[in-house]
This record gives C-alpha cells, structure tokens and sequence, in this order.
C-alpha cells in the first residue's frame, strides 16, 4: 500500500493534476488515468489489426482482448481478418503480464499502455492490470471522416482505492441474470472491481438454499437465482476481475426470512409475511436463542462455497429492535447476560456471526451499525450513515479506520437517491484527514449502493449509470482530478459507450415513453422528461407507502434521470443571458417548448398522460410570456403577475417528478420585472 | 385432430370470415381468435382487479397470471392492491381449467373468454389453454382519456395447427440466455408452441457435453449453454406452454463437431476448423465407420434427458457429399452395402440414426432431404426447400404426409431472407388440396426459422418480430383470416407491444444509429432507415464470404428492418396521387426529405457514415424536383433528365440496403413527364 501514499503526496504538489488539465479536455478517459503523455503520431485501425498476447494462459485476458476485438469492430465498422488474439506471433496490440491475479484486496490492477504508430504495447503485473488497459484503449479510439485511430499516449496508471463497488439490491426488485451481467461489464469497463450482491431483505431471499428450501418456496415469489446461476455470476465476474461479495442482512431486514421460518423471529406468534412495501420493519432474528445460530451458521456453510471472496456482508443494518422490546423472554436474556441496549444484544448476535464466519474462512463485513466497542477489529466496518443520520460529516469511515477496522464507504453514494452526479462526485473520501500509514491502508475505498425499491429491470440501468461511471473515477483516479464542467463532458461520451456495451439507460426511456403515450410520437415526452428529475432523497415513495413491489415502474417519473439535460443546458444559458449574454439560446428553449406544448396536446390522452397536461400547459405558458418579453423587451404588469402566478405551480412536482428549470425561469422572471418592466 | 377438420368445413362456408371482417377492424388481436362476439358493457379496471384460479395448481396458469397482472399495471399505471392470483377466494378475472397439460402434439389449448362488465371468465380444457386466454386478454385492453377497460366479448378459440414453431441458430451467431427467454415470452404471446433449438452448426457447438468435453473446448470459442442452462431453457418454456425440440445437425454441417473430434471426418487428414463464413461446407460425418455411430449414439443419450419432448431433429440437411466422394474407402463401403448415390448413403446412415433414437424413447426429424424411400414413416419431415431449390410450389409438405409422415412446414417460412411480412403471412399451408382425415392429422403445422449467419444478439429480435407475429397466426387462426391491409394495421400495434414484453426489435435501432453517428442528433438516419430495407433473400453476404461471424452487426443495414414503414405509406401515398389522388402527403414526405438530408450533412462524418451520403443527396435531389414539379405542375426537360439519371444511381444497393421507395418514385417521374413537361 505504500505506492498509494506516495502517490498522495506526489498529488499534494499539484504537479500531476495540473499537467493533466490539457488532455482531460482532449480526451474521454473515465475514470482519468494517473498518468498521461502524449506521443508522436496515431496508430491507424484497419483489418489487418491484430492483438497477440505474449504471457501465461489467462481467461481474463483472453475474454478482455475478444470483446475488445469485437467492441473495436462493432464500432468502427472495420472488417477485422482475424477475430481472436494471436498465439504464437506478434500482433499489433502485444499484451504481456506477469502473472493470473488472485482476486482480493492485494491485487495489482496496475498497467502501462504505450500507442505508436506502428504498435501498441501493454505491460501489467497481473492478467487484471492487462485488462484495464484494455477498458482505457477502447476509450481512445478516435476517428476523422476517412479512418478510425488511436492517438498515441503513454499511459501509466494505478487505482486509489483497492476496493471500487457497485452494491445492488435484489431483494426489493429481483434482478435478472443478464442485468447483472450487463452492469458487470460496464463495472469492468469503469474498472471497478466489488459486486456487492445484497441478496436478502424484507422483500424476498433470493439466493437458493438446498438445506432451507422454504426460503425461496415461501419467500421469494419464485424469483431467486440457483447455485448454479450464482457461480456463473461469480465467474463471469472473476473473468472482469470483479470480486463479488454476498450480503445476508441480519438480524433486521428478516421479514422474508421468518415468513419462511417463524421459529426463529423475536415475536412469537407474529405474522410474518414477505413485505410489499418499502422501510425499515420489524421482523428481526430472534439472538437469544440457539436455533438462529444453527440457522445462520448451517446457511453460511452451504452458501460461502459459492463465494471465493474473503469477505462476506452479513448486514447488520437499521434494527430498531422493537420486537425485542416487546418479547420478555429477550428482556429477561439480555438481564442475564448484562447486555444493557439492544444495540448491545446487536454486538453480542454480531460477534457470535463473526465467529460463525471467522471459523468459515471469512472476514465478516458489515454496515457501520456493527461498529461497537465489543466488535473485534477483524471485522470490517461498511460506512453508510452520515449526516443525514445523525453522524457527523464523512460519516464512521475515518473513526473506524483510526480504531483498527478496515472500512468501506458508501456515505455520500446513495445512488438510489436520484441525486445530482456532482454530489457524489465531490465527495472526497479522505479530504485532508491525516493518517497514519496503516490507518489509509485500512481505508479499502467505496462502494456505490443501488438499492432497489424503485427499480425494476426496465430502469436499473438508468438509475446506476452514468453516474456510477463518476463515482468510479473518485475511486480510482487521483484526488485531484475533480473538475465538475470536465467530468460532466467525458460522463456524456461514457453514458453513450455504455450503452454500446449493451446497457439500456439511454433506449428504455423511449420504451416507457412509447408505453405511456400507447406508440404515438413521443418527441414532445422525450423533451420534457429532459427538463424533469425524479422526486430525490425518498420524497418519491414518501414513508415507503406510495409504491408497492409490483406497483408500475414504467411512469413519466421512471423514463426522467437525475441530471436533466436540457434543463443542465438551459440553466446555463439562462445564467449567462442574466449576467450579460445574449437572448439567443433561451429563446431557442422557449420556442422548441411551446412547439412541444402543440404536438403534445395533439397527443391522443389516456390516464398515464393527462396528469403532465397542467405542467407542460404551464411550462408554455411561462415560455411564451417570458420569450416576448426578452424579444421585445418589454413586459407588461399583467404578464409579468401572470408568470409568478404560473411559476407557483410550476414548483410543485406533478407525477412524481421535478420541474428542474425553476430556478432559472425565476431568474429569467426577476431579470424581466427589472430590466423591461412598464414603469 | 377430427375438430381441426370440421373447422376447415365450416370454414370454407365463409360464414365466420365474413362475420369477423369488422370486428378486425375494431380489435387489434393476433392471432385471430376462432369466434368472437360482442358483448353489452365494458370491464373497468381499477385498483381492486383480482384474479383467481379456481382449479387444481398450475404453475403455468400461475406464472401467466402473475405476468398478466404485472403488464397490465405497466401498461394502464394502476396501482393493484394485489399483485398476485388470489387463493381460495374469487376474483374479477376466475380462470378454470380441468388439467394440468402433458406438452405433446394432442395438447388441448382451446379456451373461452367471457368479459362483462362484472367479471371476466376463462375456461379451459388445460392450464396451457387458460394461459392463452390471457395472452388475448392483455390484447384487449383499451382506454379512454379517463379510464381503461376491456371490453365485452365472448371469445371462442382454438388453433388450427398443432405445431406452431419458430427455429432459432444459436451456433452462427451465438445468443445468450435472456435473448432466448424474451423470444419464448413473445412467442408465448403470439400462442406458438415450439421452440426448435438448432444447436450445432459448422460455425460452433452450442450445447456442453460431459462426455465430449472437446465439443465445447475447441469447437464453440467459449460460447455455449451448460447443461443447467438448457434446462432452464426447457422449464422456462414449459411454463409458457412451449415445446422445445433441440437439433444437432449431422452428418452435414459438421466442420465444429469435426474440429474436436477430426476422426470421425470423412476426409483423412483434412484440417478440420470452426467456420468463420457462412455457407454449405464440406466437413462431413463418416458415416461408414462404427466410431460415428457410437459417438452420436453416447451424445444423443447424454442430451436427450435434458429435452423431455417426444420429437429430436437431427437436420439431414444440405450435404453435397463431396468428401464422401473423395474418399476411397466410402466409396468402397457403398459398393459394398449396394448405396449407389450419396443419397443412398445418407439414407442408411438416418436409418441408423432414427433407430437409435427410437430405442432412447424419441421420434426423429429431419429436414426433408431425409424423405427417401428407405426412411421409416415413423420419422418427421421438416418441409423447407421449394421453388428455389428447384421443388415443386409447397415443397415436400403434402407429399410428406401422403406418403404417411407427419410433417412440418418452414418453406415460406425463412425470415431470415428479409422479405415482407406479406410474402410469409400469404403462404397457406394446404390450400385447396383435398386430404384424408389421417393425411391432414400428420400436417402438423409450421415453423419460422432463423437461420442467424447475419443476426446478433442486438439485432436477432428485429428479425423475428413482428413478422413472426403474422406468421403465428397464419399457424394459429382459420385461414379465412387473410386479409393483409389489416393484419398490417394489428400487427403494428401487436410490434409496440412486443417491446412492452421486454424485446428490442424497436429499441435497438436507435442504439445501431446513435454508435454509427458518435451519439449525434440520428433523426435523419432514422428516418432515412425507414425507406430502406437490407438487401433480401441472402443477396447481402453475396456466397457468404462478406461477412465473418465476428464481422461488425450493426451497421446501417442493421437498423433497417424488412418492411421499411415510411416507404409503405410513401408507396401508398404515392399511388393514391398518381390515380388521382391529391398530392399534399407526397409532398409532405419530399419536404421531409429535403429538411432531413439538410441535417444529415450537418453531422460530422465518419468512415460508417459517409457511404450514405451520395444516397441521401440523390434522394434530397430527387425529392427537391418532383416536389417543384407537383406545387408548379410543371417540368422542364432538364430536371425530368436529372431525375431519371439520377433514379438509375438510387437503384443501386447502399452499404447493403436498398431504398424500396424507388418503385414509386418512378411513378411519379412517369406521371410528371406525361401531365407537366413542357412541350
């Protein structure tokens, strides 16, 4: 781990960031590479291009350098001769490392790249350090009207962090096999390398028990994934040098788990049955009683095979334990055993698991909840709560590295809060904390946690990607790369090379749009929904009772993301119109929304459209008003009274959504009533 | 099979074809039911819909309810309280079924659907029956601007072949699990009932063996199902009613069985590899040795487990011979046996093989050239060659089962040829051919097929669907239904509701035109692709040396699909003015094309767009002067010249696709050279 330090205190000269600058603007790179130089010339993509790799056997390698080829081909249109990578002779592209990769926090994921006109080379220690190089040459494939290219650069790169994850939550909305597969290759291709594969809640036990059947049988609704489904998941993530790390979440979050198996909930006689509905519930592990450790520790032994990882999420999270309140047999336990709170009844269940998992080969992992006095420091504390919980900012993550824990942070990347992409990408982990050598060794690095309640298959893509793409440059790259405007334009061509890759983030929109209007012409939705963000940070589905499991997710609300485009480029000209600009770009949105309005009325209604007639009405209304008035310069009292009126309504979310250009409109507004008012 | 007779009889009165002509108009149903009527009233839904299944369980009936429930909460936005089928009480919508069906060719999937304003009754002889009966109950809803409903009808339905197939290659172009899935689930909805599953081809071997672990190690570049995923294959059809029948082509198309295992090749020393082209090759079985025999013999009582389905296709197809020829010792051996042409040997070696398979409990079929007088009735004819390959109008169909096979029909049915829906939804199976009661019983039905030398994963669905979806009802409904201007008008609403289901057939183009344009504005390519269609009947992949299987997918000719739809309004309007008709739409598509080529030269050019562009300017050319001809009614000699030349320049096929509104842009030259040249 001593390279990452040095590598801090190369970045605190600012020499790297600095030099760097330049080429963020000229290049895509994402996340942005330690190191980059540029070289004479370009290497020219034509068919004979071939890639030959000149080490030890690795399916890792392999697999990377195929769909390289066939990802180069499929984009560029170039007809290659030859598909696979050479054995035996020199290619083109000449990959070479040291050794196959033991996945685990020790990992070498460095790599250089060098491209010259003749030859492009890549030297790694590891098979996975080669793969990466091979994620950031895609990333340079460029092209003028006659050939595609690749520049030449010399490229020396190495992560931050150790430890770059993606969790998602299949338990309020079940996951498919080929939605994991397709967000692990885009993990790869973003060169995170954790799948954090939270896999029960009270929604549903997902994964299959050969020794418990009746956690799938009685609770799952049959949607959960066979042992054989979880190695190949496990597998096709080895071969993109991903880890993956199973969550069981107890001792809360067991709804599911004790409508399968009563006997072991905290409340006898409790009706347990699998939750529809979104929270924090109840239904908890009863810790007293010796059966949930037969339980938990039989479960374990049958499901940690499947598993490699060290490391193993046993939850831990969010157990207000009123169950245990209300049962006298856990109070009269927790007398006798001096256990004072039920967070301290909590530590004592938690300790017994890490003994459980200890004697499994494993690591336990766990939410920051875990971290208590009595916990051992081989455990491993996942930092999530902050200040919206109460914590002081950043969260346990600095505290349970200077208490020995090695330490995860999710705090500030709550993806599933549908909030901007620049609050997570700002979020420095660190910031200018001192450690200790050994204290920043324990900080592992992040995990990005797509909880589920408000997705289903259709829009998870859209809901994790880009901005999880910004969140694994914060992991890998260096601090200093942290220029919002630069990120925003290198995240545009990542979005779109995603999809490439086979996400849907981009192309379901057009299917919940095409669904909502029954396949008429979808433009003027499409429009508005680039203005329109999400209801963020829960106030969609408020106290979870909104939406149910199996409520529709295919709504207006489900087709917008959290950073509205139009609206991003609208509120740019606005402000620069305000400060001086010219009218020109605004007017442009005013007249393209009021063209919109037109199609859209003409648009045959139905229940799912007619709630968005009011808002985009409004949306006109306020467009044409305020679009004369910059054209004429001049408002009247009556316009003017009207758009305040109008902008109160337009503030008010419809259909679970935001109107995301109210700030600028009033602005606008304010800039009309001083500037053109009729004194 | 004495129903489907009476069904032929009644048909050929015309009194049910006659009767149903406005109801088609009114319905968007497909494929047609056998009877339906209107009733009073209309079924509203709302949040409190239940359904339940009041018969013995059912996890098919189980599974389609809970699938309806979830579409139709996508589809009209309400918020069910119950998401699941009711137990022991009973609901809005009560299903009834007497039994759990056995998946043969004597399956029931008759039902009756009864919608009244109160309650919605199904019944049905089989739970496969009821699941169709809700496959036609989602395709009834309907809405007004305030509510949706389904509307009363009584429907009366049944099939009127046994066999409804669709054959899909997985070894030209590999396709994953979730591609296979969605496709079962669209076909589930169109009511067809088998999945023909083509395994093996001389481009890999799609299927793991244990006992010949070689198969998949050096003959499928990694891409193949494991047992457990065929499997889940097979259960997950079940659960749609869908009957899956699994073919390894021999002795023909072997060159991947005879890359892992050379020794059973027909040729000594030949150098035996995966195929990259497409094409008929010469890599055959020997099927003069004892080694062949017990080779197929071990594989086939490996896979047969695996597919419960009575019926094992084993191809047959295409083998010329031509390394029969060469070998001296086949030679020798047919001498020997008395086989005079390969033909004879061909037929000793199906011979061998259907007795193998009998003695594992399974019917062989095989592609027609397996029909020779040697063969056994007990095997089944798969009908695919007709006029093109130099049989007579129908192909083998009906001789077939004259000479007492049961027999299948694909001739006609090739979609991957890329015609229209029309050339496929026009074949009629029987005709007017009379037929024995016992020849009709073993005409079984038809089956699409996808022969995937030019198909992908991204691109697969729009190659199947929607023209799959007219062709199942030519399987499924009285063959009076055949009126093409209004399957047309069903099948486009059937097309968007396939993407409800979860296909990419519409989707999918815009991410082919957004990877060709580097993520530029693509309504000019997208609405160029709506007047052209890739080149048909295997003239794109001229002797299949053009394309290798990884060569790139998704080019231009990708995006375009089989029935250019603006092109068939084009046509439509096009004709219409020139029989007197008004001319204000030709115009409004000659404006379009103007303002779109306008755009199209505003994108910055790449390798993959610029092929297009001679084509869009001599369309914007044309468009510009036909257009000044129509508004002045008037032409000059000298713009009537530079149409016509021009005309000869936009006949040519473009990156592989052909712009199909030239026929009528032909018309309207002639017209304005007869009624507007100056003289």
């Amino acid at each position: 781990m001593k390279k990452i330090i040095l590598l801090i205190i190369i970045n605190l000269t600012g020499v790297l960031g600095f030099a760097q600058e330049p080429l963020t603007a000229k290049y895509d790179l994402m996340p942005w590479p330690k190191e980059i130089k540029e070289n004479k010339g370009k290497f020219v993509i034509d068919s004979s291009l071939t890639i030959s790799i000149t080490s030890i056997k690795s399916e890792r390698v392999d697999h990377a350098a195929t769909q390289f080829l066939r990802r180069l081909t499929n984009r560029t249109g170039v007809f290659l001769n030859e598909g696979f990578p050479l054995e035996n002779k020199k290619g083109d592209i000449q990959i070479q490392f040291d050794a196959v990769s033991k996945l685990d926090i020790k990992n070498n994921e460095s790599y250089t790249l060098i491209v010259d006109p003749s030859a492009i080379k890549i030297t790694a220690k590891t098979d996975v350090g080669a793969s990466r190089a091979l994620a950031t040459l895609l990333q340079l494939i460029d092209n003028n009207t006659t050939e595609y290219f690749i520049p030449g650069v010399s490229i020396t790169d190495e992560p931050r962090f150790v430890w770059r994850g993606l969790m998602i939550d299949v338990s309020r909305h079940f996951q498919p096999i080929a939605v994991l597969k397709r967000n692990l290759d885009a993990m790869a291709s973003m060169k995170m390398n954790v799948f954090h594969w939270h896999l029960t809640d009270d929604q549903g036990i997902r994964i299959e028990s050969k020794m418990y059947p009746k956690l799938t049988e009685q609770a799952s609704d049959g949607l959960f994934y066979t042992h054989e489904q979880i190695k190949d998941i496990v597998a096709y993530a080895d071969k993109l040098g991903i880890r993956v790390i199973p969550e069981i979440d107890v001792p809360g979050h067991a709804s599911a788990f004790l409508t399968a198996y009563p006997e072991l909930g905290s409340k006898d006689g409790y009706d347990y049955q699998i939750e529809r509905f979104s929270g924090v519930f109840n239904p908890t592990f009863n810790p007293t009683i010796d059966a949930t450790y037969t339980f938990l520790e039989n479960l374990f032994a049958e499901i940690t095979p499947l598993f490699p990882d060290e490391y193993f999420h046993i939850g831990g999270d969010e157990n207000e334990g009123k169950h245990w309140d209300e049962s006298k047999a856990i109070q009269k336990f927790k007398k006798k055993h001096k256990l004072n709170t039920n967070h301290d009844l909590q530590t004592y269940f938690n300790v017994k698991l890490e003994k459980i998992l200890n004697e499994q080969g494993k690591k336990l992992m766990g939410w920051d909840e875990i971290m208590t006095p009595d916990m051992p420091t081989t455990a491993v504390i996942h930092s999530w709560r902050g200040e919206n919980e109460g914590l002081a900012k950043g969260g346990t993550l600095i505290e349970a590295a200077k208490q020995g824990y090695q330490t995860v942070l999710s705090n500030g990347f709550y993806i599933d809060r549908m909030q901007s992409v620049v609050d997570h990408y700002t979020i420095e982990p660190i910031g200018d904390v001192k450690l200790t050598e050994a204290e920043r060794e324990r900080i592992l690095g992040g995990e990005a946690t797509m909880w589920s309640e408000l997705v289903t298959p259709l829009t998870i893509d859209s809901r994790i990607w880009p901005r999880t793409a910004a969140i694994a440059e914060r992991f890998w790259s260096p601090k200093e790369i942290n220029n919002v405007e630069n990120m925003r334009k290198r995240l545009e061509v990542v979005s779109f090379q995603l999809e490439e890759l086979g996400l849907t983030h981009i192309k379901n929109r057009a299917v919940i749009l095409r669904s909502m209007t029954n396949n008429q012409n979808i433009t003027s939705l499409l429009n508005l929904s680039n203005l329109c963000e999400p209801l963020k940070i829960y106030a969609r589905n408020l106290d979870g009772i909104e939406y149910k499991t199996y409520s529709p997710f295919n709504l207006f609300a489900d087709a917008c993301v959290a950073d509205a485009s139009d609206a991003l480029k609208f509120n740019k000209v606005a402000s620069e119109f305000v400060q001086g600009g010219d009218n020109k770009a605004v007017i442009g949105f005013f007249t393209t929304w009021s063209n919109d309005y037109k199609s859209f009325i003409q648009l045959e209604k139905n229940p799912k459209i007619t709630p968005l007639e009011p808002l985009y009405k409004n949306l006109a209304l306020v467009s044409g008003l305020l679009s004369e008035a910059l054209q004429t310069k001049k408002i009247s009292r009556e316009n003017l009274k009207t758009i305040q009126n109008t902008m109160i309504l337009l503030r008010e979310p419809v259909a679970d959504v935001e109107l995301v250009i109210v700030g600028a409109l009033n602005d606008l507004t304010a800039y009309c009533e001083s500037n053109y008012l009729k004194k």
